[in-house]
């Protein structure tokens, strides 16, 4: 458990109060599961601290991670009867994303991928959300649908104080480089390893 | 992302049906952070999945993950409400467990977490929640509060399709080779390394 301490105070010349208030790019990656969970988990918190949450699902299909979704429609419903937590929007790449005026082919992953991020682009410089969940964005990434020095560079600029994560595996160096928290799920034992196949609740 | 297709077929006697149905023992160790974040995103897709939710806190202080506490205290109050997702019970340690006729004394953690596994003990014998989140239950295993082997044998006996995850570091090696999943998150990459403080929504 953290403990607030930092293990060196910077020669940055920033405040205490500002480097508290840092806004981070945190990346979850490695071959194991939790990377998307634990993001999940992350805007969990930042609902509770009324955040405004953003999440972006850049995969193919949507059909995983339904549990999750209709969790934080519940949330965000809860802060629109009552006032408590944040909203929380939630975006698929799988059907199209649903701001898309045209709807794109569904084999255009990539340039579905790139309107994906020119969105969340526009979202940055007008700071939209308090946290953004782009979740499986390591995969436009590594295969080039998306220029990862673009993305590292629009994220350095990014104003106000907009936390980032993205998860997926195969996250391109550039970006772990820009990262200020990485963390790599480590597959010690798995149980597929021993035949036991997926379930409800646990995989999606 | 889990395609769901096993790696080989054990030879267990088991139909595919009864392995998929198999309750699982989950444990996240390591040093970094997302241990107990990525165990609330799956308590997440439990209470989606409609699952009675029991979290147990084993920490001395509970002043960190309040705002997960408040959002999944809103779930419960939205099942409760419509009947949408599944039920939450969250319980702590650090002030004495709720059921606890006696709170005991702040200072022996050693007694209160042997009672916080004897109340598990009997809500697993009589099946009471579909997901248990044994937050930081590791400690109290790594120090000897708990005793390792008749967790392991009381988890090895449990009734139904209870699932079980544990959180911490220090997991002893008996209850990993327990474990029907283990993920490792290792740090890559921190914050505080660079003189970051801790922040409201992403530390707690």
């Amino acid at each position: 458990m953290p403990q607030g301490v930092p293990v060196a105070v910077p020669d940055d010349g920033l405040s205490t109060r500002q480097r508290r208030h840092r806004p981070l790019l945190i990346v979850h990656t490695g071959a194991m599961k939790g990377k998307s969970t634990a993001a999940f988990g992350l805007a969990l918190r930042g609902w509770s601290a009324g955040w405004s949450i953003g999440v972006f699902q850049f995969v193919k299909s949507a059909k995983w991670k339904v549990g999750e979704q209709a969790a934080f429609q519940a949330l965000h419903d809860v802060h629109q009867r009552t006032g408590q937590g944040g909203p929380v929007e939630w975006h698929k790449m799988g059907e199209g994303w649903s701001w898309a005026r045209k709807q794109g082919s569904a084999e255009d992953h990539a340039a579905a991928a790139a309107q994906g991020w020119t969105e969340i682009t526009r979202r940055l410089a007008e700071q939209v959300h308090d946290l953004y969940v782009l979740d499986e964005f390591s995969y436009p990434l590594h295969w080039g649908w998306v220029d990862t020095d673009e993305v590292v560079a629009t994220l350095a600029d990014r104003p106000g104080r907009q936390h980032v994560v993205i998860t997926g595996r195969n996250a391109p160096p550039a970006l772990l480089d820009a990262a200020d928290l990485v963390v790599e799920m480590t597959k010690i034992k798995h149980p597929m390893d021993a035949g036991q196949k997926g379930q409800r609740g646990i995989e999606w």
